[in-house]
């Protein structure tokens, strides 16, 4: 009488369906957050693209003392402020040498960039200030400041402070950085592995012969080529047919993976094996449908510590999906903390029409003009089908789920692609 | 008497000295131009980030014959015009299924996404528009108008149409298109093979003991990853001493690659052997020193088809000019048109002082304003030494080289780096 009602299981919970694309990847976060992440050791080579999983302290000071930012002579500004003025080179400092000598006054020492500033000198004069003199002499065109183009001791780092934190996504930059720290193996989180599958009778595989009733399996390689793109060899498991007992081999050997990548056969068909085979399998499935298009029928889920995506099986559904929710998932499980795609605003270059009620990501086109504003236009084909107007496209314009129409002219939100990180000029302004 | 002036070889010209940055861009992509590329094939797996040295194209039509675009009910317009009206199922085709029932009036056929569109059939309606009825019979709800949610015959692609032209950068919507085209391999740019030296009597190997009168070699490891990040595993090969065998030793094995980068060693000083040594080797030098900053002395040179870059030896500097100068170097050999790093416009954070004369390339953090404006802010101590702004930065802010001063709020240009192609948050806007 006085029961409370059972909390319900997570497997009796109702399925989310119909989430916004916010919601989606909040949930997925969440998930990534609460599975962690592991540490292993690599190499600096290897390093590019990972994430520090440790912090990283300098072994020493940098520079180790004062030394000459500039190819020139170490000298006494007292000396050579009514320059010019002649000078008497007592020693030759070169990168990596000690100094021999404490400089008098009216000597000098000459000193290459990143040699160490004898003692007696306070100053550094460029090369290109001075002329040379009689034997073991040198002319000093002009005065100089003390303290002027040396680099002070520590300047760039000091022995035992933290240089780059845990959490740091390593860049070309970074990777300097760690070489400068003499880190010649790095703790970084370990990379996901990741496994795809795609499914549906009607898919040829790559390796398979021509038949005209069936359609090419583009989605593997999407894929394959967008986790690729973040530093990750995926396993390609191939093709399951539509067969409860084949597609639950495929599965079984997908979940043994970090990350688990279904496409096709996820919809509302009667012959979508997918979503069912997965619960049979233990899969806490969390939600299916997002409000989106391209990509509505994508449903997530996990077993233990694997997350499972079915992406749609329409090739550019299933990229886009992949854009909003796999990346930032993957990028996540790599340790980063940015982990959404650039955006950058645009001008429309002509009008668009949509259904409201769905945000819709739409393939775009960038080109910069006279003004220095990119303008977005359409890639081609916006059908979920055409591969070929997603590969000629430089990013997804955002169309607002609100949007009836946007115009020509309008601001619009880009999400820079893989293949938008570059241009045609190097675009310096108007340098002579 | 009579005699012209004898025209000065390659090698006795005057070098170019204090080029723009645009010039000697110009000067190196025309040497790269005059080389030309090598083709070579290679599997699908291994395409990402490559240029197609072919054209591609589709060995069928896409799709095979009209299909659905939708899971729904392929039925004749006439018949559901007058909706909500039920309908015969007479036939259920899957993808990659041939319809078995050419539909008269009153029927209908079941039909997943992709599956042949029935003779007789003119439309589609899709799955979440019906209500199942009778057995064998369904309820459409809603009238939908001729040729709805049907994909037409060789809409995507047209059997024996060029799909892809050469010339063309393989992303990831690329390797998709690929597929579709059934690529296996594809024939692509060779790779340059790139080897790095670096030189100085100063520098300690990352595999050497800690000296304190040393400085660590930083510059093999960051241009290591600049190439890598081209998706090109270069030859490290080592540190040259400054001693003009040793160092010719090295420079004759760097020069058997398609490029060599040298960072040290090239400026004024006395001690610099690199210049020298090279043309000893043959090496006819193009210029040497650009008027920006950091990263004034660079030389470019060329032997037979061999690129050589001599980079400076700060470590940021070295990286700037990879930037500027070796990046649209190596894309070029590669076969891309886009050359450049991606630059967007934003916000100066904070007033910038400069010395006029030179182009100067700032490292700067981005942020995104309420506004949608991003916002640049210099990313910490701008000393060419100085490599942890370097990891931190997002990208380069250019500084013209008429600039004196630019003021907080003031529009500026800045190239986007490896690791500013993320970010935080989705930003997706006012999604609900």
């Amino acid at each position: 009488m006085n029961e409370k009602p059972a909390k319900p299981s997570p497997s009796s919970s109702p399925l989310s369906e119909g989430l916004s694309v916010r919601d989606a990847q909040a949930c997925i976060l969440d998930k990534v957050t609460a599975i962690g992440t592991e540490d292993e050791n690599i190499a600096l080579e290897r390093a590019l693209g990972r994430v520090l999983a440790a912090d990283v302290r300098a072994d020493r000071d940098l520079p180790p003392r004062d030394v000459s930012a500039m190819d020139g002579y170490a000298a006494r500004a007292a000396d050579i402020a009514d320059a010019p003025v002649t000078l008497k080179i007592v020693d030759d400092i070169q990168a990596g040498n000690s100094p021999r000598v404490t400089l008098q006054r009216g000597q000098c020492a000459r000193i290459m960039t990143g040699a160490p500033v004898p003692d007696g000198a306070d100053t550094v004069v460029r090369v290109e200030d001075t002329r040379p003199g009689q034997d073991g002499e040198v002319e000093i065109l002009v005065p100089v400041k003390v303290a002027t183009d040396i680099r002070r001791r520590a300047e760039n780092m000091r022995q035992g402070e933290i240089v780059l934190a845990a959490g740091t996504a390593i860049g070309p930059g970074t990777v300097g950085a760690l070489a400068t720290a003499k880190q010649a193996a790095v703790t970084v989180h370990r990379q996901p592995r990741v496994a795809i599958l795609s499914s549906g009778n009607e898919l040829e595989a790559l390796c398979e012969p021509f038949d005209p009733s069936k359609i090419p399996d583009a989605n593997t390689y999407a894929l394959m080529a967008q986790v690729q793109a973040q530093g990750i060899e995926p396993e390609l498991l191939g093709i399951a047919r539509d067969d409860p007992a084949e597609l639950s081999g495929f599965l079984k050997r997908g979940l043994g993976h970090d990350l688990l990548l279904v496409s096709g056969g996820t919809s509302v068909g009667v012959h979508d094996h997918v979503r069912p085979t997965l619960a049979a399998l233990g899969v806490s499935m969390h939600f299916w449908r997002v409000e989106m298009r391209p990509g509505h029928p994508l449903a997530f889920g996990t077993l233990g510590r694997s997350l499972v995506f079915c992406l749609p099986g329409n090739p550019v559904s299933s990229m886009v999906c992949f854009e909003q929710f796999v990346l930032p998932a993957l990028r996540a499980m790599l340790g980063h903390r940015r982990l959404f795609r650039r955006t950058l605003t645009a001008s429309l270059a002509h009008s668009i029409k949509s259904r409201p009620g769905r945000i819709e990501f739409m393939r775009v086109k960038l080109t910069r003009k006279a003004s220095g504003i990119y303008e977005a236009s359409s890639a081609g084909s916006q059908s979920s089908s055409d591969m070929l107007s997603m590969a000629r496209a430089d990013g997804l314009l955002i169309v607002p789920s609100a949007s009836k129409e946007l115009a020509a002219g309008e601001t619009v939100r880009v999400q820079l692609l893989e293949t938008g990180a570059y241009q045609d000029e190097a675009e310096l302004g108007d340098e002579s």
